[in-house]
């Protein structure tokens, strides 16, 4: 039998194994990854891509072409039953509601697009997705003295290659340090681990079509909710013409595309016909139908449930719709399955690389677990709002305009992927909070414009916080052209050199600073007026790495970081993550607590 | 002796030759590119991209990529003597003064990368650059029914092919129907032609020196100039850590590097070496020395002429180099020459398909002769003020750091490219100037943030001005919820729709309308508010094309392009050509002077 051994193989390349593969590749590590699919996914599936996962796309280089290939989707419609009895607009609204967003809309891009951005980067890094490889067995090693070697092969895994007209049939035994499963909802993975879903047992039927429409509706271009007296649907715009409709089933739907032998639901007694017979009830008095093919079409039969665990012995980690499920029409899945793996990969990069302690990988789960929660916790008050009966003329049942917009912006902070906060732990350290007001410690770092003193030019500071797998030391220097502010930045500097600095001690010996540590800088101050050289050598490990808080000569960018931040004249230390959430803040003279942050999670730490 | 037919052959492929050939060939005109040069520029050259061609690149689609691989120059910096006789700074300010600029900055891209870029585009529509290749004669058909057949061979040209290992050394002759010289400033082509060069006699000699420097002063990112009692510099921040510097020299200085034999500055007569030491004679108290290699280095010998005519009955054109040459330091060159073909290009393409009367190429030279006039006396002013003595202290002698950032905030708008502005001609029309105050007729489209109805997409206008070959129709409709202004568009759309309307007229019989005109609208109101359903169908080709005056849901862009414009409630039809110059801007009810307009210029026209 084949053997082979890797750092990490990662078990399903959809969007969640894919986020994962490409940002180990990049960060150097040895990866595999299959799928049992002998093919990529070309139509239909997962499309909407949330402002924060644009952010995380651009934070790997991918955000211009993200742009360039997806859909903008800016506004919200909402229509209700009118007095006539078919629908009227009740309302338009921002799609997204997330002042802080970068990117302030919403995006569609099919996911067969968006692996293929994927694929492409991983092409040029030579890594290719293995088809048509399922795994059959899977085990961590038994000796304990392995498991906590951070370096050792600890899981075995045999995978069956399914015979192809050049290949044989035969199996292939993969000796991984570590094992992601990313293998979606039916998770061969977490079953194998006898990890449980926890939750509602409720399954909510939802039928889905891709079309070009011919249609008099004026918001068919618009992320548009319908409710109607007939139904619920929701309006998705996508590529060129097509759209993509949400058509929740109604109890009588559901029966007529129940198999009768098994009771469930089937998209054999379905078609896409009866999908838009359902759709037309709602749309009265508007009509919609296909202008030539019908695109794709499916029924998701989905309940609203997280794994009881997202590791094991952190050798083995599940993500994306293997640890949670909920329904579709919030446009979460593929986020939420990608940002999983963005939070995990830059962990076992450090790791891997002897860095950091193997405990730091149980943030994980600590992470995104709660995230899952609060995902489903989202899910279930926003279907029950989606699916409840309209509310009409005097009538006090059933759910208003008002509450559902209301919901809507209330969630918007969270759905958009922006307000994603993580709990207090080695990663998240939150004594300083105060030092930088507006700056949540355990979010992801706020975007803002500040402009770099050697040549005016103006950056976006989360263009200088890319996913490379170094931390970032923001430094808020202050004005240095008052002597007293000059003085603690000189202090800082000097606490910076000495032989404790966890810009010394994080890095084992032989590693340079550099290579795990990025150090920004951002005066106060006006750009006329600053030089780039003003800053102590230490801080400034060349002239493109210093900024100046200040608009730009055309008007109509940046100024207000410190105000924005909540950082007052005195100044702050704030640590960006590698994925580019605060990890910690801290005062100019605090660099002893920046160290024990740093203490307690690299190699070696105690815990 | 090898024959070939071409619709158009262009003559060197620099440039000029290089934005025409690949506009041509995106409009599906055969082109055949030749250059007597083996290989394309890989170091040094011009670098200096203003804002507009920024914005040409981006109407061709390749202004990501400029914006991706250039740098951006924001800051203009001014030394001058200080009490103590070496250099201090007299000030900074905006390295661009343009208030409409989309692309409020100057780049700097090297002429390989540029050149690379057309390359590319070129090659994805199979053109080819021909290298090696070098014209010996032309002649223009004596036949007068030839010349004046839009669609003959006209122009005899015999090339001579150098020989390579694989190919021998042998003649062709292209048979082209129009002919461009975009030779450089020795133009073969022009000389052929006995086209004389105007203008000043007087050579100015500049050193040019590429490098990374190691130094301690200041602005060496910024675009910086530097007037010493010791001579004046140039420094211009390039690629990576690479810096350019332009050194005039003195009188003194080019007797250092003159053949005494020729009589002229030669390079075997200089080295980077003299040109750091003069350089370094200006940057005192400062010192700059490279930190490796010199990149590049040249002398510039030139004067500021133009050609005493552009073309040679409207068969034979010149362009960029080859007919207005002027001083490097004011980053024109490389600029003027695209802006040059950008022009012509799109008149050629309309020629050939038989919608335009030859007539048309006549404003090719009525156009871009006076833009290099005018750029010559910019130049004249410029260099004088830039040659001028630095003042100091109590002299009255000499120029001022005022008088000098003044004549560059003046100057900002043309140098910028933003403010060149084309006289009255057959495609512009000034007689409804007044219908759009601010939207200079003869001047390029101003850019603006518009809404897209149908989705609260915020497009910038120009946007939806690619360079195409199509005229675009911008359809300002005023408030369509009043009832007045509604009527007044029905009644554009029943005119437009009339069989003498210029959209039936000028494309001729077979040729659809979409193919030579694109209608786009854009409404007064409110995007929550409009629909994209309430524009009549005719101005209406695609839910896509309609837009409205607003800003977008994050308030960054958009609103106020009526009162930017100077329209009124009125509405407005505004004419933007193929080149997004304005030609022409109509009231709603004046459709017959629009269609005077292209009947002036079309197919046949009386001239």
């Amino acid at each position: 039998m084949k053997e082979s051994y890797t750092d990490v193989l990662v078990i399903g390349a959809g969007p969640a194994g894919l986020m994962c593969a490409q940002a180990l590749a990049r960060a150097g590590v040895k990866v595999k990854i299959i799928d049992k699919r002998p093919n990529k996914v070309s139509v239909g599936h997962a499309d909407g891509i949330q402002p924060r996962t644009i952010e995380v796309f651009n934070s790997y280089g991918m955000g211009e072409r993200m742009l360039r290939e997806g859909i903008q989707v800016h506004m919200a419609a909402f229509y209700n039953p009118g007095p006539s009895g078919g629908i009227e607009r009740s309302g338009r609204a921002p799609d997204v509601n997330a002042p802080t967003a970068r990117y302030p809309f919403e995006m569609t891009v099919h996911q067969g697009a968006l692996e293929t951005m994927f694929l492409d980067a991983m092409h040029s890094m030579d890594v290719r997705v293995q088809r048509s490889i399922a795994p059959i067995s899977v085990n961590i090693s038994e000796d304990k003295l392995v498991v906590k070697d951070p370096q050792a092969y600890a899981v075995t895994t045999v995978l069956q290659h399914q015979a192809t007209s050049t290949t044989p049939n035969d199996q292939e035994t993969v000796h991984a340090k570590y094992v992601l499963g990313s293998d979606g909802a039916h998770s061969w993975t977490r079953t194998t681990f006898g990890i449980t879903m926890e939750g509602d047992q409720t399954n909510y039927v939802w039928g889905v079509l891709d079309m070009v429409p011919e249609t008099d509706f004026p918001d068919i271009r618009n992320r548009t909710a319908i409710h109607s007296h007939n139904g619920s649907c929701m309006v998705i715009p996508r590529e060129r013409d097509i759209i993509r409709i949400y058509i929740q089933l109604t109890e009588e739907d559901i029966k007529r595309v129940t198999n009768p032998e098994t009771g469930r639901p089937e998209m054999k007694f379905c078609s896409p016909e009866i999908l838009l017979d359902v759709a037309n009830r709602s749309f009265k008095p508007y009509y919609i139908k296909p202008a030539g093919e019908i695109e794709w079409w499916t029924l998701y039969i989905i309940g609203q449930r997280v794994a009881s665990k997202f590791a094991v012995d952190e050798r083995v980690f599940i993500a994306g719709d293997a640890c949670h499920t909920h329904s579709p029409k919030a446009g979460q899945g593929m986020n939420a399955s990608m940002q999983d793996t963005h939070n995990l990969a830059w962990k076992i990069a450090h790791v891997l690389r002897g860095w950091a302690d193997m405990s730091l990988l149980k943030t994980y789960e600590i992470e995104r677990r709660k995230f899952a929660q609060d995902l489903i916790n989202f899910d279930r008050k926003f279907a029950t709002l989606f699916s409840g009966k309209p509310r009409t003329g005097d009538s006090d049942d059933g759910v208003s305009h008002e509450e559902f917009v209301q919901a809507w912006k209330t969630f918007g902070n969270f759905s958009s992927g922006i307000g994603v906060h993580y709990p207090e732990s080695p990663v998240v350290n939150v004594i300083h909070q105060g030092t930088a007001r507006n700056l949540i410690i355990g979010q992801r770092m706020v975007p803002q414009t500040v402009i770099r003193a050697a040549d005016a030019w103006p950056f976006d500071i989360q263009d200088m916080l890319p996913a490379d797998t170094r931390f970032k030391v923001v430094v808020f220097l202050g004005d240095l052209s008052e002597d007293v502010q000059r003085e603690k930045v000189n202090i800082l500097a000097q606490e910076l050199e000495k032989s404790d600095s966890f810009l010394k001690t994080y890095p084992p010996p032989g590693v340079a600073i550099d290579a795990v540590f990025d150090i920004i800088s951002i005066m106060a101050g006006k750009k006329v007026d600053v030089d780039f050289t003003d800053v102590p050598e230490l801080i400034r490990p060349h002239w493109s790495k210093v900024f100046v808080d200040d608009v730009d000569f055309s008007g109509r960018m940046g100024g207000k970081a410190y105000s924005t931040y909540g950082i007052d004249s005195h100044g702050a230390v704030v640590i960006v993550r590698p994925d580019q959430f605060v990890g910690m803040i801290a005062p100019l003279n605090k660099v002893n607590h920046l160290n024990q942050y740093f203490a307690s999670f690299r190699i070696g730490a105690a815990h």
